[in-house]
């Protein structure tokens, strides 16, 4: 009989559920929006609501299902049990598995987003064959999840991971997070937004806009994309120099692209890598589970 | 019957054997120089006999020996067997098992010397009782180890933890490895010891005398000490950020400066650090192994 898992992906704009089988296949989604300004309460009563609702939605029956798993906009500091800090939702040190735990009569996980995509990925998508890679989901931030030998890595507190919070430039842009030079500072799409708005023009909405002003022969846009994927291949470098992986995956907005990213990812990384000519860098590939790399990852936490 | 195991030190200045015992305690160390601009025929046979003199003045049998490892200047690719690129003796794809393996009645093991070093620190030294840590030796250069769940993480195809060759300043100084702005470029001894000629006096011969000058009041020195504790702290909280360690242990020439580096590194890593106000920042402690460090890993591969 197949056993099958239930996945939720936690966001700030909706709690999606989905039901997975033993294949990576996605029987059921269910979407419902997160109502992110609204109480710990009702939003995890939703969490769990929009887990029976996959359920249902799939056919399968709760006796089938082995294990509940939750990726959460955060990660969970284990000496505390306490879910350290929610952005979205205006949560720092919520006592997440006190909320969740029992409500289902499921083993239950949590892990942060970022990582759940992906092992998602190396489970089923853009990795799926390898044991260790890491992706960068190049998004409103930059979330970074890296596989070792099959396995989610997150740090040995499990609080880790948080590549787009290492150093790109010491002491450069003002990142989000309080630091400056974080590599999303400079690799989100909202950092490469931000400079082509400074640069092209003020009404630059999103990342394939800058790619396509650049296509277009835009000299300003060329000469940001120059520099956005330089500096995001050195950033990459040095994931590569620690972890040798056997890919990098990039999701997230920016890695929508395309060819016109990936093709000057492949010409500009081995100029940016330590010891590229004697030992390789690894291929970079982009994500192809979408939203889905999540749900199967959290659902095989 | 006590397991005693061979461990040899290889530096482009001395070839060091060592046999240890299972509490870790070196029971002979014999050292020899390296001759580093002869052939690797010659070096090779002073390896194993530097290691033979280990064995006989330890008074031990090699029947009570049981395993032989080397840590090198460089790692081995493991696809191809061949050491990549040994600097200091001039090697570049050198097939070291072919000239070790079966030199000794023992099983050989071969891995890079910094991560040996992180290694022997972890079972017998600065990190002992702890199974994550990360070493960074800011001597010549930066050497990089990781030691995970106990075990050396070397990446996924053992090329990899070269810390001192992540970014720490995108597009910044030139480092030796032919990139620009490692950490390596900055928080090396010799990188110190450069700004110090620039900034001080051309006579400043060591980083300890930096130190001492910014002790004595010198605000050149003062100055210098403040920024290059500055992006140490930048870099380790990369290294932080990634596998959050229980602790970072610092060996080599700069970590001799003692508390007037640590002091300022416990005010300032907070201040550098992803996350520092919720989850907090490992400590920070200097190596107390020395060269034993590396011939204790070394022994126990």
């Amino acid at each position: 009989m197949n056993e099958y898992r239930l996945g939720v992906d936690v966001g700030g704009t909706n709690l999606v559920a989905a039901v997975v089988d033993p294949s990576f296949r996605i029987l059921s989604r269910v979407s419902i929006p997160a109502g992110a300004n609204r109480s710990i309460d009702e939003i995890t009563a939703d969490i769990v609501k929009v887990s029976h609702m996959a359920l249902d939605a799939s056919g399968a029956d709760m006796s089938h299902v082995v294990s509940w798993g939750i990726g959460m906009p955060s990660c969970v500091n284990p000496a505390t049990g306490l879910l350290v800090h929610a952005n979205c939702f205006g949560w720092k040190n919520v006592p997440i598995y006190s909320y969740l735990e029992g409500r289902l009569p499921l083993p239950l996980r949590i892990e942060n987003d970022a990582n759940c995509a992906a092992y998602g990925e190396t489970l089923a998508g853009a990795a799926k064959g390898h044991k260790n890679a890491v992706m960068l989901t190049l998004g409103t931030g930059v979330g970074g999840g890296i596989v070792l030998d099959g396995k989610i890595y997150a740090g040995a507190d499990r609080m880790g991971a948080e590549l787009g919070h290492t150093k790109l430039v010491y002491d450069g842009e003002q990142c989000t997070c309080g630091q400056k030079g974080c590599l999303e500072a400079y690799c989100s799409a909202t950092a490469l937004i931000r400079d082509a708005r400074r640069a092209i023009t003020p009404s630059i909405n999103g990342a394939k806009e800058v790619f396509d002003a650049a296509a277009g022969g835009n000299p300003a846009a060329i000469g940001l994309i120059d520099r956005y994927t330089s500096m995001l291949c050195a950033g990459m470098s040095s994931f590569i120099t620690i972890f040798r992986p056997e890919v990098i995956i990039l999701g997230g907005g920016v890695s929508h692209a395309g060819e016109p990213l990936f093709s000057r990812i492949r010409e500009k990384l081995p100029l940016h890598t330590f010891g590229a000519e004697q030992i390789g860098v690894p291929p970079v590939v982009p994500a192809i589970l979408g939203s889905d790399a999540g749900l199967i990852g959290a659902a095989f936490l």
